[in-house]
């Protein structure tokens, strides 16, 4: 019985789920924000689009662009900004570019060498490969570094602290190994660089060293580049340390635009640069280091793939630290690329990737970037023929993503409050390669983007990329995400955190905003070094273009819809339903929090943590914490409550599809994109009031890693009990704010019809 | 309030359970077995019992024996038995050295070489090193082999396996590849090493390499020997590949004793050989062949710790094995001391462990041993100044344990009928080192060994080797774990598979067993090694001999307890939760099976695996599987009742303590002892009956690793539904014996008090 059923679903499930991507078909299935009549156009228009994109261009341009290092400040990076220029005018664009003055050190001095027990003097040099035709640039390369690293000249043993992140200082901490006053070796991993070396200065030590552990992107993922594609022994990840949780862009002009004449903070006062001197090294430097530490083993989970016993120290070894600093300002150049739209031109829809690497950057970010600029080709070719966007279509190429989104963040700085009254959306991609559909961003665009998934055929499997990525999750998800997979019509987006130029929009402006690559099937150890090339990419991460031609594929439909929509295809269930879930968790997690606290302070009255230690080794007993009090979460679930009703009025108002004025139409379009801008509080978050967003925000100790409803939970993970009350109050208070405004839209959606 | 209830909470548990264990007291806690007078006597002989033991003894004797290698049919193998005899004779025990005649192959020839893409000889020895006193004695070590092996010379290219357990294959061959005609190598660790070359065989392979990876035993878990403990370069695992989970003990002479002209099989035709050669290597050794291997990368999981990228393959690596063996009978000397019991010298408690060793085995076998020894000693002098035991104290230290229990098998073989007569309980050890308590056998016994645990210091912290034990599951165990730590009055003693001496009386037998040591801080990865010597395990697995001692103390508590009890301390309640909890385990192990088996076959069937296979490599889908019918669990619930009621029925008779007559106790002891005895089944496991128990046997491909209601559980496991049913019928019925056992001792516990 149950065989038979199974089959008989799955052949049910086969149908409806595994048919190929439709392109339009007698039928065209329903799209947000339009009628039958305009969605049967918008699929013809989409054919067109799809039809007109040009592998080729992609290769190209990637391959140009890619040709010499075009860092923030080079003579290449600057290069590529007018070439596209150049493109965009061609295409028809209204086209400019705006500059902003940064703040940008480039490395004077670099010294890092082992004192004793021995000596060594580590390289600091990314060996260059006559398989790469790139990676020979030498002259124009930036040295290995972390860029906002402080200036220092420090001497001091070495301790090995794991990812560098605050729960390994408290396992040190258990095993007695204080850094005060040391030098700390952190692997590259597990939370966003910057993390490591603020982390490391809160806990007193005085210079911090990233190396990238061979288990982590080196041999024991794959053979290493150019036999395969992972990290070679001298291969080092550059990067920025910037305290971007606290806010990002130029950290001389914090909150305001970086124009030539602004007034500046003097950079040794600056909020964001290191407290101790930073540098990123490779795993060959890194391993007679580490082979020459002494101390209690690291733990299990600490232990990487070099052919050593990972001690922890502190010392023997003991390092000599000594980095200085161009300390330049260097002008960022965004290309901004217009097409004016004909009904509704005071409404943009952005789409933006940046254009500045670390070094050639074929896959960061020219593998995003030439679809970006492929999907403005064509649509200048289609505004050629014929076809006008209703809404404003704005192509933005930024330059200093890499660094700390200098570009972005001093553009959208500069010119916020135009933003905030005219955008709709902000798309954004950064760097994208073979494999599966991966989509963060505002949950108010989660079914509309959902839609775009379902009509884009994924170029490996005749299927579309959203059923591809349903077919991941259920294999490879979380049992969460399984079942999710299995229940849910949507696919889930992830929430934004940090990583890419999203962050300004959506976190500090309030704009609804989306993140979109793929990836999973491309490999390589190659990131912000030497090796990320064009050679590597075409082997290793895409070689025949075909997800960059889908990224643009999804990307330029996402755009195409909507400047083209009727009405803007938000939708507030979807959301409704997220924030739900991030309730659910919040409150789970002081929940848990409060049964391991009583767990543990049981065990700490029993001394059992005593009556196991070895008494040969140090483990002292974990520190005792209060108990975990009960918090008021009325305010949130009264506001959720009031989200939720009002979400369900505004989709039920739509179902029934009144005809509206034109006028009627503009207002309520407003009222749609400026939602999320409700969801920001003036005060922002503690301690970083940048952040005004109270549903996402990257984690003040992660870095990349969003946290949702962020006030509450990093004030619950941190053990501020009143902090954590008092943010309950504040997301409620904004959760209610957006409320308010969904019915406000529901109200001018519902209102008579057009005469 | 949560607060201060917690910490009253803690301070009443602490006054409970972190007092140091009780030596005689003015009111001993109550002693299963004994009245209280008998346990105030008891308590009193245990304390002279602990006074006299003397750690000199045991280092002496682990140093003397441990001078030379003694394997089988070595000079100073013969030696320690003489050794040994001579000196229980000396504590006035009636000694005999029983002989055995056992196959016991040795190597005459090891080749092991790459031949294609490069060359490369292995040199298969391991280094003596200067710091170790006894490494060097090259002439008497036995060469790296497995014992058990076929001779063979075979030719093939190499795949790397992981563990080379069947779900390994599976992986394998969802990557598309085969190992027929192969040659495979494996890890050690997983699963016992007799799996690793069995299953290679069954899939085709003909030659099986076993290594040691650093993240295993080498410096992965820390510095190597002589600097630290683990595993150095050269070093290699030797020890046997006999298939033990078929039977163990001389494999010319199934099931009957190995004496000196018993009937025997040709050693070609004996079916627990091995089917192809085998071959253990250094990871020295192993890494210039892992290297040479192409192919994909193995899965996460499998990679180990050298600095390779670890492949797949098969080849280009092509290898040459050719193994050929002495195939030598040679006599086995176990030793076996008596000690006359003066009221029931027929009711035998018999204590064991090996004397044989790979090497000079210091901590295998000999850590056991001297205390073993000890006791016997200590019960020697207890008994020539005025104690006589109740029942017969037996020791026995048996020869050949490593080459496949031969010495313990063949002397149970031999005395099979006599020792289910008379055998009360067999108490093994074996190799032990400082740290925790690990219990297993009998749960009939588990009651009785939690009150020796009770009673027994911990000679690092001031509180009972039972609360150590308990701190360590409260903090360090599985949740599970950690919940009975919590909850459950006694510790769970964990169930028998193989491994040492214990495996021929309890599984063949039925003779109730246990096993005892401690570990959890000694370091090492000396295992059967010529590293496995004094100077190794003075350094870094109990330097002090504390945790010999306090073995010695352990066991010796059990020996005496047993024998001086005025009614077996056998009890009932924990074994009927213990089988229950089984039953649940089983049961639950087929439903999950039902899910996971529907889930898989949906998304096979929906073409989900495809969906998300990445094109340029191979990734199979699963092998489909027959949906999971809904077993029969009913006998053995039905059974598991009776068992449940027969054992309170017990337990209230035994609370009520009336006084018995001599003749009543006897027949009850009698009735206690056998109980186990009706767990066996005629017909034994299904392919291999030699193994009768019904409740624990060792995995037929986990070896070491037990299967409780292995019957049952197996089948499942292999989805043979129709033996599944079968099986529990059969379980269900040993169970209803066992409850038919117990109600006749309760019957015959509650007859008519003493005249």
């Amino acid at each position: 019985m149950l065989k038979r059923y199974s089959l008989l679903l799955a052949a049910a499930l086969l149908a409806s789920h595994l048919a190929p991507a439709q392109t339009p078909a007698a039928e065209p299935k329903p799209l947000l924000g339009f009628d039958a009549s305009g969605a049967a156009a918008q699929y013809q228009l989409e054919a067109q689009f799809d039809a007109q994109l040009k592998t080729d261009n992609l290769r190209d341009w990637m391959k140009r662009m890619a040709s010499r290092p075009h860092h923030v400040g080079s003579p290449h990076g600057k290069d590529n900004a007018e070439f596209m220029a150049g493109l965009f005018k061609s295409w028809g664009y209204d086209t400019r570019i705006d500059v902003s003055y940064v703040l940008f050190p480039t490395p004077k001095l670099r010294v890092l060498e082992m004192v004793a027990p021995t000596q060594f003097k580590a390289s600091l040099t990314e060996k260059p490969l006559a398989e790469d035709a790139t990676s020979g640039l030498t002259a124009e390369q930036l040295p290995t570094y972390n860029c906002f690293s402080k200036d220092g000249d420090v001497t001091a043993e070495l301790v090995f602290v794991n990812y560098g992140v605050p729960k390994n200082y408290e396992e040190l901490e258990r095993r007695g190994i204080n850094v005060k006053g040391k030098i700390v070796i952190a692997k590259y991993g597990g939370a966003w660089r910057g993390i490591k070396s603020k982390v490391a200065a809160e806990k007193g030590a005085i210079g911090c060293l990233i190396y990238s552990d061979p288990k982590d992107d080196g041999y024991w993922q794959g053979d290493v580049y150019p036999k395969g594609a992972f990290k070679p022994e001298s291969g080092a990840q550059r990067g920025s340390v910037l305290d971007m949780p606290t806010y990002p862009g130029d950290p001389l002009t914090p909150g305001y635009g970086s124009t030539k004449n602004a007034k500046r903070l003097d950079y040794k006062k600056a909020p964001t640069l290191t407290q101790i001197p930073v540098l990123p090294i490779s795993y060959g430097d890194a391993q007679p280091l580490l082979a020459a530490l002494a101390g209690p083993m690291a733990p299990e989970a600490w232990r990487g793939a070099l052919p050593i016993s990972y001690h922890l120290g502190p010392g023997p070894a003991k390092v000599h630290l000594q980095l200085a600093f161009n300390w330049k300002t260097e002008p960022v150049y965004n290309v901004i690329a217009t097409l004016k739209g004909n009904l509704y031109p005071d409404q943009w829809v952005m789409r933006g990737n940046h254009h500045d690497a670390w070094v050639n950057g074929a896959s960061d970010p020219l593998s995003g970037l030439v679809a970006l600029m492929e999907e403005a080709r064509v649509a200048g070719e289609l505004a050629k023929t014929g076809w006008r966007p209703k809404r404003t279509l704005m192509f933005c190429a930024w330059d200093g993503e890499e660094p700390g989104l200098l570009g972005s963040t001093e553009w959208a700085e500069t010119n916020a409050k135009q933003l905030q009254k005219n955008v709709v959306a902000y798309l954004n991609t950064d760097n994208s390669e073979r494999g599966f559909l991966f989509a963060s961003g505002s949950h108010t665009l989660e079914k509309f983007f959902n839609q775009v998934a379902r009509d884009v055929t994924d170029p490996q499997k005749n299927i579309s990329i959203s059923d591809r990525r349903r077919a991941y999750d259920l294999i490879n998800g979380s049992p969460e995400a399984q079942k999710d997979a299995r229940d849910r019509a949507d696919l889930r987006i992830g929430a934004l955190g940090a990583g890419s130029d999203y962050s300004p929009y959506i976190q500090h402006l309030g704009i609804p905003s989306m993140n979109v690559g793929f990836g999973g099937e491309g490999e390589g150890g190659e990131y912000h070094s030497i090796y990320d090339s064009f050679d590597h990419f075409t082997r290793f991460k895409d070689p025949n273009f075909a997800y960059c031609k889908v990224l643009a594929q999804t990307m330029g439909r996402a755009a195409l819809r909507l400047v083209n929509a009727d009405v803007l295809p938000f939708e507030f269930q979807n959301f409704s339903n997220t924030v739900a879930k991030y309730g659910t968790e919040v409150k789970q997690l002081a929940d848990n929090m409060r049964i391991e606290t009583e767990k543990q302070t049981r065990l700490l009255a029993e001394k059992r943590y005593e009556a196991v230690a070895d008494p040969t080794e140090t483990l002292l007993p974990p520190k005792a914490h209060e108990a975990v009090p009960y918090l008021n979460f009325s305010p949130l679930d009264n506001a959720l409550l009031k989200l939720e009703q009002s979400a369900q009025t505004y989709a039920l108002v739509r179902k029934g599809n009144p005809s509206l004025t034109a006028a009627r139409k503009r207002e309520l379009d407003q009222l749609l994109y400026q939602a999320e801008q409700q969801l920001l509080s003036t005060e922002g978050l503690p301690r970083r009031p940048w952040y005004r967003h109270q549903i996402y925000a990257p984690g003040f100790y992660t870095g990349y890693g969003v946290k949702t409803l962020p006030g509450i939970r990093e004030a619950v993970e941190e053990r501020k009990w009143a902090e954590a009350d008092e943010q309950i109050k504040r997301t409620a208070a904004a959760v209610e704010r957006f409320a308010g405004q969904v019915s406000r839209a529901a109200a001018v959606a519902s209102s008579p019809p057009a005469q």
